[in-house]
């Protein structure tokens, strides 16, 4: 027979407080003395006691608050998801408080446990982060959000990263270039590995080698595309794949510090569709992901899930899709679509 | 003789509820019953109660986070605003939370005041907002940031913005410019009003006419830029001001989607030295506002009156510099120090 879970009232015996005070305790309330505090986590641990969540879930309890956790704050995707996750909880009644943790933030789960939040959105979680698991132990509310982590104990959405890679390679490969390089994000993100992944299956597919030589690899950040790129001009590929957008604008600006010609020199393609992607100067082909549409289901799934905890995970997949400006070119040509 | 302030007590006494209760409830404490935090609420603006923030100055009392405020989170000038303060916060081992309110937001105050924060920084204050003399009211540690209020009842830390709108204003004239547009911001922000204060007062000392017809107006927008520029083309100005870089990087794209060359057909210089105007593809002459240097001043008067919460409010008014790039030539010439 299973022993029973600890309760509150056993913690609130154990450390000799009231079962009020404990809650109060539990979720660092500076009315209870620091030392109070102390004795009820040390109580709590000692019990293993953790405490529900699901006593918030009556209206009354909300807070209509709900956390978002952003933790790659100069990269202008992430402006973009946070500005469209205002916008729709805002149109569902919710405000949006911003997180934004120092990647090993060992008090994140604390932050978000504290009680000022319904719920929250993980948006740049990396593939080994303990905090899904966590939050899904205490039953807290939270939807994983553009990163996934392998077998998520909670409800994500992303978008189809794999795919989005294979989309990429077979562009560059349906306009006719061999000699090809590449850009690859952090491996620690599902966009890093699963992007590099679907890209090298492609290629792997068509035979077409995509030597070390030509591959950099960094953080999504517009210096290491600019720097890349720079480096890689001298491998004579005639086609350069950026992880991201970000990546890809870095590396746009660093082939135009030497002189390089887009698309007539080299052929540039990234991944995401941000606004820049779009600006007259650059005319960005790349990979689009749906962020609207992607946060869109993402709050609906957490605002569905703070109203009803229970039931299982749910793992929404969108699709990327092809954008074709003026960047990518068969090699030495300019862009067949282009409209300037 | 003055009447005594009400105190906890008296707000207890009237409710009927213990003075702990009382803290609580003001602060939305979810374990104090809804209809009682009502009661309470209704009892301390019955008697005139304000709730002192002092005692939280005591170091136990202090949550280790600090509240940023902004509501223009598509502009990527915020986004190296948070990016700075994020760190600098992080390096005096605080934490950063992000509060982004539509900008009518009357819950605001409540939000910022609920006992997470140990104060604020507000980064796009309406010059008509009540909400500095609410906090300041309340004793709550506040500074205002990059934008400021006439008058300010707190700490504030700005870039001379009218000395900004004249640099810009003499540059243009010193290249050689007299028929000159511009693109204003906000007039309801401090930054709008004052950059467009001081590059209108330089231009009439020069008595170089700025007509009406001339001049743009809106949020500092890349839309906004982007179709302003594109309407002023056919006003035979030959030098365009815009009072931020996002709205200089719109006008850019606006002017090259026409084929307009820059700055051989039109002069263009920003104000803020964002990331995006140094890139290679736009290298933008513009106003320097030092943004660390701006961030590391604000955090150090919030910490400051975080510990120390009495004394006269401190304004820092930090001075703007010219930053000579590629976009800024003699009418019908190439910029002189382009590097390209």
């Amino acid at each position: 027979m299973a022993r029973r879970p600890p309760t509150g009232h056993d913690v609130a015996r154990h450390a000799g407080v009231s079962q009020p005070t404990v809650s109060r305790a539990l979720r660092d309330d500076p009315s209870v003395a620091l030392a109070t505090r102390h004795a009820v986590r040390e109580a709590a641990e000692a019990l293993g006691y953790v405490p529900s969540q699901r006593g918030r879930s009556l209206s009354t309890r909300q807070t209509g608050q709900v956390g978002v956790v952003i933790s790659d704050l100069a990269n202008p995707f992430y402006l973009e998801i946070l500005d469209a996750v205002h916008d729709a909880l805002g149109a569902a009644g919710r405000r949006m408080l911003v997180l934004t943790p120092d990647e090993d933030d060992a008090l994140l789960a604390r932050r978000l446990l504290d009680g000022a939040l319904d719920g929250a959105i993980l948006s740049t979680t990396l593939l080994e982060s303990p905090l899904p698991g966590e939050l899904a132990r205490r039953s807290f509310p939270f939807v994983l959000l553009n990163r996934g982590v392998d077998g998520a104990p909670g409800d994500v959405v992303v978008t189809d990263n794999v795919a989005g890679g294979r989309l990429a390679a077979r562009a560059f490969l349906e306009a006719g270039h061999r000699d090809i390089a590449a850009v690859f994000g952090p491996p620690d993100t599902s966009t890093g590995r699963d992007r590099e992944a679907g890209f090298r299956a492609l290629m792997a597919e068509a035979a077409i080698e995509l030597p070390d030589g030509r591959v950099r690899r960094g953080p999504f950040d517009f210096t290491v595309g600019y720097g890349a790129a720079r480096e890689l001009r001298s491998s004579g590929a005639t086609g350069l794949f950026c992880a991201n957008d970000v990546l890809a604008i870095g590396a746009y600006n660093g082939l135009r510090s030497l002189g390089v010609r887009i698309p007539e020199d080299v052929s540039l393609v990234g991944v995401d569709d941000i606004a820049i992607a779009s600006w007259e100067v650059f005319r960005l082909t790349t990979v689009r992901q749906d962020i609207e549409d992607m946060v869109r289901r993402g709050v609906e799934l957490l605002l569905e899930r703070v109203a009803q905890p229970d039931g299982p995970p749910r793992h929404v997949v969108l699709e990327p899709a092809l954008v074709r400006r003026a960047t990518l070119a068969p090699p030495g040509r300019r862009a067949l679509d282009e409209e300037v």
